[in-house]
């Protein structure tokens, strides 16, 4: 049991990472930007602008954690790819490992990305995939990793980075794709998609988040990546909401162009994840997609 | 002419590129941390902290420059190579160049490192030698190469990034291997160095100067090299430094141990600076020591 603490733990993984931790029994120190939902056991919620210096270092120094998961990161949806607001959050995630380091941190995970990779290989492997990202997200997250590990190496401070591949799950915005999708389709409204043959290595946001709580309590470091190891077309996973809610006659397969640069094949080699750290993602496509409609008909009811 | 924001104004290499720029017509805008010198013909001082985020912001909203070269960064010697401070001068660096371009900014030229290299390669050429930083110096510059060039081509800004190899001249600090040696000397003490057998390229800081300013005036883009393109062991350095001064008898040569890690020969390819750029260096070794050795005579006299 260790002091935790989470950022961006009231995002999409986050806040299921706030979950997988407490079911590990840890003391979790939980930072957002928001309003702090209400208190739970084992959690104390921590309202914090981590892109604010100020702000942050004085909640570092007052947290004095063992640990640190940090999720926290401008994910806007569509417009994080590109946006210049990595860059603040390249600034502001040095600066938290900074902090977290001179308030006597021993073990960080950081959530990484697949889009760090160059895109479109046929095997992900940490140690021997190429490096080269297409986007501004990717090349933000790499370079941060570049100085983080020199960084946590330098003060002896453990560091892993977790790759993350697709999470889809509950609690996802609604402007991506599955969330735009089941619950277009739960209103009866038609929902435009490509043509879906993207292969891609969803893995169900549940899973995500106990693979960051694994990832924590190993002593595993560097890169990691957090995905299944099975590729699946993005129109596999259309067609599992569609058929689970009931109304595939909605979908407009082909009705939005593929995005330009968009990869063929993100697949990981979750290897490292099942040997090293000793965890195997558990929920399949089609359970996931199912618990996800549940989870929005549950929601929307 | 432009409107010219010069960082690390009187720094090492700072200081000498601030006469070049002002040599070359440029209105300068230059911060420095320190109490600034008197006032000069085309120079307005700013005493600035830049990695006080608040400071440096509001500095970069008053001054609205065009152009940007950035030398500001950790240099303090011999700790520079592996100091945590890197970072911050990551964090500093993004900050800048995000502001600047808020500003308006429409060009900048930014001091990398041969450190961003691979070390001990035959030909370092900017399109095709390997980037593998041996040093938390070489990895911070690195990493802040990336994001910053992605971030430049998202504004349509242009960016230069000048890799620097080994400047040396007047004003250097006397912790620095050829001050050092120059101050002992003439003072008639014992100089203790290692064997110099590490061939480096030598450039006068004079030239380092003159190629920032006529970087900034081309439209090169990416990295390029600042060095001459030849090498010379360090101890041919070291030996027309004590013939100039005229006691080679107090050097102590192998009495101090080779750095762990310095890589045999760091000799840039010089070709884009002088094809694209249209810059040669134009003062040799051994004039350039006496320059250096007269400077420091005159100082100390």
């Amino acid at each position: 049991v260790s002091r935790v603490l989470l950022t961006g733990a009231s995002g999409f993984v986050g806040s299921h990472t706030l979950t997988a931790l407490a079911e590990a029994g840890h003391e979790i120190h939980a930072f957002s930007r928001g309003e702090p939902p209400p208190a739970a056991e084992r959690v104390t919620w921590h309202r914090v602008d981590l892109t604010n210096p100020a702000d942050a270092e004085l909640a570092l120094g007052q947290v004095a954690a063992d640990a640190l998961v940090h999720m926290a990161w401008y994910v806007e949806p569509g417009r994080y790819w590109q946006a210049r607001e990595n860059v603040v959050w390249v600034e502001a995630t040095l600066r938290l490992l900074r902090a977290f380091i001179a308030a006597g941190g021993r073990r960080a995970v950081i959530a990484g990305t697949c889009a760090e990779y160059e895109w479109s290989l046929e095997s992900y492997r940490e140690d021997t995939a190429p490096l080269a990202p297409a986007t501004m997200y990717g090349v933000a997250k790499n370079a941060t990793r570049q100085v983080a590990e020199r960084l946590a190496a330098d003060a002896e401070v453990q560091l892993a980075w977790g790759r993350v591949f697709m999470p889809y799950g509950p609690g996802e915005p609604r402007e991506r794709l599955l969330a735009g999708l089941i619950t277009a389709l739960l209103a009866g409204e038609q929902a435009r998609v490509s043509a879906g043959t993207q292969v891609r290595d969803f893995i169900y946001v549940q899973d995500v988040a106990r693979a960051f709580a694994a990832i924590l309590d190993s002593s595993v470091q560097g890169a990691i990546n957090v995905g299944t190891g099975f590729g699946h077309p993005i129109a596999e996973l259309i067609e599992l909401a569609a058929q689970s809610i009931g109304r595939p006659e909605l979908v407009e397969w082909g009705a939005v162009p593929q995005r330009p640069g968009d990869p063929a094949r993100l697949v990981a080699d979750a290897g490292r994840l099942r040997q090293e750290v000793g965890y195997t993602p558990g929920v399949e496509l089609r359970e996931g997609v199912e618990r996800t409609v549940a989870w929005w008909r549950e929601r929307l009811a």
